[in-house]
C-alpha cells in the first residue's frame, strides 16, 4: 500500500542544512540579529533536522541558537541528547530537566553572551503565527538580566521559512498526493449511513497506510448542501441525502504538512449548491492562476474574490483565501487584502476559496502548490470539478 | 472492533462544567484573582468544552476568560463561533481573524476590563508546564495597556486541573483501556525483520481501531538488551534477535491522554536484560504502591528511587519517575525530589521508573492510576512481569 517508490528519503543531507543556515545567516544579518534562539518543534527542526513526538510534552523546554556565524547550538533537556547527537549539531549543552529553578535559562544566556557580538541583538519568536515554547516568566527573567536586546526575530525567521528548498517541496508533493489518493478512495470506503467520525476514521487510516507519519488535523462536518464552519468535528452525525461531507486534512511527512480539504455529495445535492461548488472550483482556477512570481497575495486574493463575489455570497468567516504551508500546517504569508506579501519561486502555498452561499451553508475548496518561475505547480492531485458521490 | 459498549459519553454535561467553574472560582479566590484568562487547547477546552483540531493552526489566537463569578466569556476568531456556540458558553465575541494589526487583543481588554474587581489582578499561563497561545509582542502591548496587573495564573490553574473529575478519570481510563489492549495484540501482528517503523504503523491504526480519536505521541526505539533514550524514533532500523523493542504513547479519547510504555523481546533476551526488566517492573509495584493520599510525589519516586538503587544503575536521563496526566501528555505534578506536591484523591498520575543498566542500555516501564481514597488504583492493563516476546 505505502508508495515507497514515490517517497522521498526521510530527513535532509548535511548540504541541504548549511544551505539553510548560510541563507539564514544573510537574512539575520540584513535583520541586525546577532543570532536567532528558537523554541518551537518547527523551527528547531528546520536548522537542526532533530524531531521528536516528545514535544507534545510541554513540560520542558528546548532550545536552540543560530548565530549570525558558525553552526546551531543545541541547549536541550538531557533526556533529548542522544537523539540531538546523531544530527549535524555537533554543540549540544543540556540540563537534567525538568529543573523548575533554572529550566536551562543560564545554560542559554550563556550561550547568547558567548557569542560574537556586532548588533547587540538577538531574535526571538515573539511576533506573527508564532508562540514561545517556554514559561512567559522565564523569558521574561531571561531577557531582564541579559546583556544583549532581545527583539521580535519573527519576520526574519518567516523570511527564512517561506522559501522552500527543493527537497521541502518534494516531502510537502509526497504528503500531498498521498493524501490525494485517499480522498479519491474515500467514496469506494464509505456509504450513506456512516458517520461524520466513521468517515474520519477511515480516511485517517488509509492514510497512515499509504505512508504518511501522522494526521493532526482532520475536522469534517456535514449539512444539507453545505457546511456551517470548517473547523470543527467530527461529530457523530450521519450525514443524509443532500448533504455535502467536508473532509479537510493536514496529515505529515517527515515533518512536512499538506493542507487541503475535499467535499462529498451524499447522494444527490440541490442544484444550487452544485453551482457553488462549480463557482468554487473556477475560484480555485482563478487562484492557481495567479499565484505566479511577482503577483502579491493581494493580487491572488482578488482573483479568487472576483469569482466568489459574482457568484453571490452572504459570507466567509474564515478571514482569508489560503495561506503558506510547510512545518507547519499554517505559516505566512495569507491571501488577504492588505497582506502584500510578494510572491516568489518555491513558496509553497494553498489556494483556499470559499463562500457561505446561503445561511449555515459555507462551500470551501482547496489546493496546495509550489510556486515555479513559470507559475505554480499543483502538489495536490486537483479536485474534481464534479463534486464525488457517496452512495 | 470499536469497543462501544465501554466507551464513555464524548464530551461533559453542563452540570460539569458547572462543578469545574465552582470549584476553579474557590481557588482563583484563594490565589486572589478577579480572572483567569486562557490561550492554550487544554485550558480552554477544560472551561468550555470547545474542542477544535484547528488550533494545529498558530496563524490566530483564541481567548477564553473565566471570571471570579459568572460564566466563561468566548474570545475568539469568527471561524470558530458557530462551534463554541454550540457549548454551555452564552457570551462569546469574535473578530474576524486574522487581523495582524489587532487580532483579538480590544477585545480581550474590554472583556477584561468590563469585569466586577476586587483584587486589581488576572492570572495568565505564565509559569511551569505552559506557554502562551499569542504572539508575546502582543502580550505584552496588552500587559502594559492594562489597568489590571496580570499575573502569573498557572499556580491556580494547575490547582484546577491537578484533580479529575469522576468523568475526566472515565474518559482516560478508556484511552488507557483500548491502548493497552492493542499493545497486547502487538505480539500476533509484528514479526521479526519488520522495522520500529512498522511497528508503530501497526500500533497507532490498531488504537484507532479500537476507538481513539488520535495518537500525538508513538516514539519507539530499539536496541541489544535496551534503548538509548526513550523519547524519539521511530527510525527505519529492524530489531534484531537480543533487541528490545520499547514503545510509548499518548494517544487520546475525546481530548484526555493516556501516557504509557510497554518493552518486547526480540527472540531472547539477555539474562542481564531481564534482570533489568523485574527490577523495574517491582520499582512500579512500589511506585503504584506509595501513590496513596497523603504521601507527596518525593514519597513516590523514593519508593521507586529504592528498587531502581539496588538494581545497580549507572543513570537516568528523564529528570523524574513519573507525573500527573489528562488534557495534556504530561502535567504537573513530577515525582522527582523536591517536587513536595502532596497527592489527593482523584490525581491521575504516571508511574514511570527507569534506569540504564549499562551504557546506551535503558529500560523504563510506565502505568497510568488514578488516586481513590484507599490507593492508586491501575488505569492500563498492568504490563506483564515477563517481558511479551515478538518473534
Amino acid at each position: 500500500m505505502i508508495a515507497a517508490s514515490r517517497m522521498p528519503k526521510r530527513g535532509f543531507t548535511p548540504a541541504e542544512f548549511e544551505q539553510r543556515l548560510a541563507r539564514a545567516q544573510q537574512i539575520m544579518h540584513r535583520h541586525e540579529l546577532d543570532a536567532l534562539f528558537v523554541t518551537a518543534p518547527p523551527n528547531i527542526r528546520y536548522f537542526t533536522g532533530f524531531d521528536s513526538q516528545f514535544w507534545e510534552s510541554p513540560t520542558r523546554p528546548w532550545f536552540v541558537v543560530v548565530p549570525r556565524e558558525g553552526k546551531p547550538i543545541a541547549v536541550i533537556p538531557e533526556i533529548g541528547a542522544p537523539e540531538m547527537a546523531l544530527t549535524w549539531v555537533d554543540d549540544i549543552r543540556t540540563w537534567p530537566a525538568p529543573v523548575p529553578e533554572d529550566d536551562g535559562l543560564s545554560l542559554l544566556r550563556s550561550a547568547l553572551e558567548g557569542l560574537p557580538r556586532r548588533f547587540g541583538r538577538v531574535g526571538a519568536e515573539l511576533g506573527r503565527e508564532m508562540s514561545l515554547r517556554m514559561p512567559v516568566v522565564d523569558f521574561l527573567r531571561l531577557r531582564d538580566s541579559m546583556r544583549l536586546e532581545i527583539a521580535d526575530g519573527s519576520p526574519a525567521l518567516w523570511e527564512i521559512r517561506m522559501v522552500k528548498t527543493a527537497a521541502e517541496i518534494e516531502h510537502i508533493h509526497f504528503i500531498c498526493t498521498i493524501a490525494s489518493e485517499a480522498y479519491e478512495a474515500l467514496p469506494s470506503q464509505l456509504s450513506i449511513g456512516e458517520s461524520e467520525r466513521e468517515a474520519t476514521r477511515k480516511l485517517r487510516i488509509d492514510i497512515a497506510r499509504r505512508g504518511a507519519d501522522s494526521t493532526p488535523f482532520m475536522p469534517a462536518i456535514s449539512g444539507p448542501g453545505g457546511v456551517p464552519q470548517i473547523v470543527c468535528g467530527p461529530h457523530d452525525r450521519i450525514p443524509e441525502e443532500g448533504d455535502i461531507l467536508f473532509i479537510d486534512t493536514g496529515s505529515t511527512f517527515d515533518g512536512y504538512f499538506c493542507d487541503f480539504d475535499r467535499n462529498y455529495a451524499i447522494g444527490r445535492i440541490s442544484s444550487e449548491a452544485a453551482r457553488a461548488h462549480e463557482a468554487m472550483w473556477l475560484a480555485t482556477e482563478a487562484g492557481i492562476g495567479a499565484a505566479v512570481p511577482g503577483a502579491t497575495t493581494d493580487d491572488v486574493w482578488r482573483a479568487m474574490g472576483k469569482i466568489i463575489e459574482e457568484a453571490g455570497p452572504i459570507g466567509n468567516n474564515v478571514g482569508r483565501l489560503g495561506h503558506g504551508l510547510g512545518l507547519q500546517l499554517t505559516e505566512p504569508p495569507s491571501h488577504r487584502p492588505g497582506d502584500g506579501t510578494v510572491i516568489v519561486e518555491n513558496m509553497v502555498l494553498t489556494i483556499e476559496p470559499g463562500m457561505e452561499y446561503a445561511p449555515g451553508k459555507m462551500i470551501v475548496h482547496e489546493e496546495n502548490v509550489a510556486i515555479t518561475k513559470d507559475g505554480a505547480r499543483l502538489l495536490t492531485k486537483r479536485a474534481p470539478r464534479e463534486m464525488p458521490v457517496i452512495r
